[in-house]
């Protein structure tokens, strides 16, 4: 059974019709005071194994009490084998202490949803593979690079050049271009001279060729709009950005455009305007293993 | 030791101020994808008693969130005891099933502030009773009702009548008028033929009278509308409207003086415009007695 949160209701039906699984729906809506009523649509029975989708992005408060919600319903149910399946887990960029009294959200959020009785978690490209570590219950990091690879091989005419930002980022080119057999680099920050730094591509070049920037996500924009304009100068025919979580906030979209990329796509772990890429396979995929 | 969230600051320095006790800031912040940073701002010794004062209306779920990180970094201090003070506490209205599979919000509340090691609950003219019940801790619902009382005293000429637009709310209206001396009543609906039901005050007139309007909560502010128009009807010199939580949504407050009132005004368990009872000196004395 797979219940889908109202901030993933298209991957969760996606997800359910991949396993020809049942989807269940949950009612929401605001009351005028703006707190949320909560209906799950229908009884389930209590052997039943259940998968909640729900992403935890922004708004990332109303989509975690929404799946707090969720889960405490489904304890009243006497449902015992709950998995949580966030995409995109929110509150996950801070999983430890950078300094002394801070709150370490990452672990706050792991303990709510614990308490709320769920028996493992699932989620995509976590900022830190250490969040896990966080959960005494089962927590499962899956890739996006295999479907964002099978996207390219599929919308590409030729194989593009794989293009991490910087060199946090390289596993990610990698993954996806031994996927499609081609080649992959990174941007690096080299110090010309006491006042400059040059940052260009570490092994290739990418004069006339085709350019895709991969990122596991992309915030403000910042990085990505700075990696366009260096591909650009050395001669890059087009660049594409593909990122697995589109947060792109404010202006980021259009910022990246106006930088001269040819496209921005990003997967469906958040509602995004450039959420072209579904996960439901690699969902899907995954709990068949389970 | 006092512990202020964002939703109660002020609040939370006159307690301290009340009790002649430590007063310790909470830095928060919102990072540019919409996250949550928070640190306490100081050590704060194992062995010490910690009051949480964060109300937590809207917007419930990031007030909720934010409570649930100052707790839990509160857990890595290891704070034994703990108690979350939360004047108006949101998802109070759903406190049971009325359908099946419905989300007890209140419950959940509970489970997730449990969760997070809290000693004791303190909240103010709970929406029933009977939501301390869903707490496994001690759960206490104060009255602000002495305090608006001792306001009404400290503000008024001559002594108005206190009334309550409907028979769920006599009971404030009575324990008002009984701590300053003066009438109460509360507005009935009579049927006087199958097609008319009249409004009226059910034991005493309110002609030529001072009235004081006196209810728990005020959201879209319609009962109180129409209660203001028949006491006006009825020839009550002036209303004023008093409430412990002035959730006043959208135009309620607007509304309400449009239909004649004198003054709206409300506690400080929630922040609005017209909170203008502070409840300080209630939630310290109480304090005192634990």
């Amino acid at each position: 059974m797979i219940i889908g949160g109202s901030a993933s209701q298209a991957l969760a039906a996606q997800v359910a019709r991949e396993l020809n699984d049942k989807l269940c729906s949950v009612e929401t809506k605001k009351f005028p005071d703006g707190e949320r009523y909560l209906r799950i649509k229908e009884e389930i029975p209590e052997n039943e194994k259940v998968y909640v989708i729900q992403s935890t992005g922004y708004p990332q408060d109303e989509n975690m009490m929404e799946l707090f919600f969720i889960l405490d319903t489904l304890n009243d149910m006497n449902i015992e084998d709950i998995t949580v399946i966030s995409p995109y887990l929110g509150y996950s960029r801070q999983e430890r202490r950078f300094k002394e009294t801070e709150c370490i959200s990452a672990k706050a959020t792991a303990k709510l949803l614990q308490s709320m009785g769920i028996k493992r978690l699932i989620s995509v490209n976590l900022h830190e593979q250490s969040i896990c570590d966080l959960y005494d219950v089962p927590a499962d990091n899956l890739s996006a690079m295999p479907a964002i690879a099978e996207h390219i091989k599929n919308t590409f005419e030729e194989k593009p050049i794989i293009l991490a930002p910087d060199k946090g980022a390289q596993g990610f080119a990698k993954e996806i271009a031994t996927q499609l057999d081609t080649d992959y680099d990174y941007l690096e920050k080299v110090r010309i001279s006491p006042e400059v730094v040059e940052t260009k591509t570490k092994n290739i070049s990418v004069e006339n060729k085709q350019v895709v920037i991969i990122d596991d996500i992309i915030s403000t924009g910042g990085t990505i709009v700075n990696a366009i304009n260096i591909l650009k100068e050395q001669g890059a025919v087009s660049v594409d950005v593909i990122c697995v979580h589109p947060v792109l906030v404010n202006d980021a979209i259009l910022k990246i455009y106006a930088a001269g990329a040819r496209s921005v796509q990003g997967t469906n772990t958040l509602k995004s305007e450039v959420a072209t890429i579904s996960l439901a396979k690699t969902i899907a995929n995954h709990i068949k293993t389970l």
